[in-house]
């Protein structure tokens, strides 16, 4: 039985900034999350003065590995003009972002401080797709790595685990990948802002261009069960239920709740921030469930008073196809093997009654790992907001939105739910 | 003018442990983390059920480079049998420890956690000098990093520096030194635990067993001064000058004030935490100050209302000689300018009048430095809980000390002041 925990002073949301995320050649990690803080400043209703933020905590995973420098607390806190202030780089693998924004939750809760940037930043596309994927296995328990479980072998295997339990397959994936790129054009930050359609006409008309013989696919499930369009990377994970290498950043301003007023009427509320941890595959008593999520949902929930039913749309951590399955089951949306039938059913589509991913998630939106966990509160904050344009969950009184972030194979889990009053 | 700092729920210290620091062929970063948490364990004087714990905050730099392993968080709350409790790990260079001690401190203050593991690691010794030297260099600003600017040459010019405004020498350096190498034979953990006499014996009795020419020293200094026993690393440092490469851990329990009784009748009081970040040297205005020390020792100052001469005794940042003498300036406890006469003085001694780096400090005591700066908190809680044996500070009424902690070249610096009441 989890505690039920609370905070001595409540914090809100009241400004969100996200850079376009992609793989730039002529941008570096500074220039991203340049463009995260300007759109943040932008969103505050009623202005900012930046040098009354308090700290930045930067969540970041592996910048050492990637880029070759490490430290980048005081590198951004040079870079927005913050120094002398305190800057903390937090890391929990896919998931360190989401860490920073608690940490920063955890210092105004404690009348330490009144106003604190959070953010998350990575750049990853300078290095080679094997680089990479040495760069992110960094993240696996040894036992993992060490046998040569990457990543699409790690969520490969948990699929095939989901597959054998509750017999689904892979079209069942199918239907999550169709789901979240007919969402992502609707997103002009996403990294691959178009649908399977969109994708599938643009590989005809290149065809016809080259005078090759013009592909028909029937469906999109076609397309994507055809090898030549979808490659197998880790059976039965194809390239299209596996999220893309990305460069961006990610910020929110989070002020007590008393101060919230200074800066905007409409601000969010923090109700809910649950965390856990877990163990490697090798060691775990399911391949079909996270442990830590389920911990980290359970002390969200506690906090909130809330149940899976009021969480009115959720961001999860869909790195592949099948994990955002195994979250939307894990968070209680859905009873443990349904989950595949209620996205069949189009129950996480964005005019579904528990909208998934609404951004277009990892697979499209991109995942630049160390800025991912903010991003999805941008996702979350923009929705409830009223901002979302073309991808806004259609409701009347939209109030409690959540995100889902993982780290690693489940090393490192939160959730955490947002209100608007 | 900073603003004055206060908790709003207050945390003490009712244990803290500690490896043996070195360089370890045959142990690892789990077997280095478990011993420290066994020591902690033993140190809470009314016993404790580990599985009261609430979180773990772990202080890592960059494992990432070293070991080639990230994510360390999980990995360690699985090795002490926290999961699925959160677990984040911190990194602000050698002061990601210190970092991780703050976010427990914020964690329990906010009123959500009642009891929080802090701690840090670091496996240094499986690389060699100079891939050591290129991780390390990871935490310096691109600029610095970049023109070639490895550690000891960034204190190298801090330390031309101080000596051409205050008119010092390298003979200040080695008072520093010697100091510190006075104190370590006294600490069994210690890296390097003897005495700069201990060690010209040692060089006399090796040249005479080999049937060389048996050196003879008139005293430390000349001996300090012989380039064969002394050779240059990056002038004026001088081996002698830098802290070694360590493998080690180090861990504290924190809970909230109120609880604190239930473990021990004689807990430490959190009562002054400060941070701060800073530029790189090409955009500071000195090169004999560190802008984050001093604003960090202002938050904590203030938080605790007191001033410079109310610490008895502090642990400080000695990753080379030169930066003893800059800490001591900078957090007030001498005046600019004045820190090396302090120390010829003999003012900074275990038995003078403001003893500094009673530990050894790093460059006795060894510098894992993922692990420094709960180890140096470690020390302040040895000290003031009177268990510090033959290095015990000499008084009857000891009862505030404190530990000063610097990552990169300045870019990250904490202070933090520890009462017994």
């Amino acid at each position: 039985m989890q505690k039920k925990r609370k905070l001595g002073r409540g914090v809100a949301v009241v400004g969100a900034g996200m850079s376009k995320f992609g793989m730039f050649r002529d941008k570096d990690s500074k220039d991203v999350f340049a463009e995260a803080f300007r759109d943040m400043l932008a969103s505050v209703d009623k202005g900012l003065d930046p040098s009354d933020i308090d700290a930045l905590y930067l969540g970041n995973f592996s910048n050492d590995f990637f880029i070759h420098q490490a430290h980048w607390g005081p590198l951004m806190s040079d870079l927005i003009g913050l120094v002398p202030k305190p800057a903390t780089r937090t890391e929990g693998a896919c998931a360190s972002s989401a860490l920073a924004f608690r940490e920063g939750v955890f210092a105004i809760a404690s009348g330490f401080y009144d106003m604190v940037l959070v953010g998350g930043v990575e750049e990853m596309s300078k290095r080679t797709t094997e680089e990479v994927a040495e760069g992110l296995a960094l993240a696996t328990v040894p036992y993992e790595g060490e046998v040569g479980f990457t990543f699409p072998g790690v969520f490969g295997a948990v699929a095939t685990a989901y597959f054998a339990k509750y017999g689904a397959g892979r079209e069942h994936l199918m239907n999550v990948t169709i789901k979240s790129h007919n969402n992502a054009p609707l997103n002009p930050k996403a990294q691959y802002p178009f649908s399977i359609k969109d994708m599938m006409q643009k590989k005809a008309q290149s065809a016809e261009k080259k005078g090759q013989p013009v592909p028909e696919w029937e469906d999109e499930k076609a397309f994507l069960g055809d090898p030549r369009a979808n490659p197998a990377v880790a059976w039965p994970m194809h390239l299209f239920d596996c999220c893309p290498i990305s460069d961006g950043a990610s910020c929110m301003l989070l002020v007590s709740e008393e101060m919230a007023g200074n800066f905007t009427d409409d601000p969010l509320h923090v109700i809910g921030i649950g965390q856990g941890s877990g163990r490697g595959f090798h060691a775990s008593d399911s391949l079909t469930s996270f442990e830590a999520t389920r911990y980290a949902a359970n002390e969200a929930y506690g906090m909130s008073g809330l149940t899976p039913e009021d969480i009115q749309f959720s961001e999860v951590h869909d790195c592949f196809s099948i994990a955002e399955l195994i979250h939307i089951e894990d968070l209680g949306f859905f009873k443990p093997g349904e989950g595949y039938k209620a996205v069949e059913e189009g129950l996480t589509r964005l005019d579904g009654s528990k909208p998934i991913n609404t951004s277009g998630g990892l697979k499209c939106k991109g995942h630049p790992v160390g800025a991912t966990g903010i991003s999805q509160l941008y996702e979350v904050w923009t929705q409830l907001r009223g901002k979302a344009g073309e991808r806004q969950v259609p409701s009347n009184d939209l109030r409690i939105g959540a995100a889902h972030n993982l780290g690693g194979t489940g090393g490192t889990c939160t959730f955490t739910i947002l209100e608007r009053r």
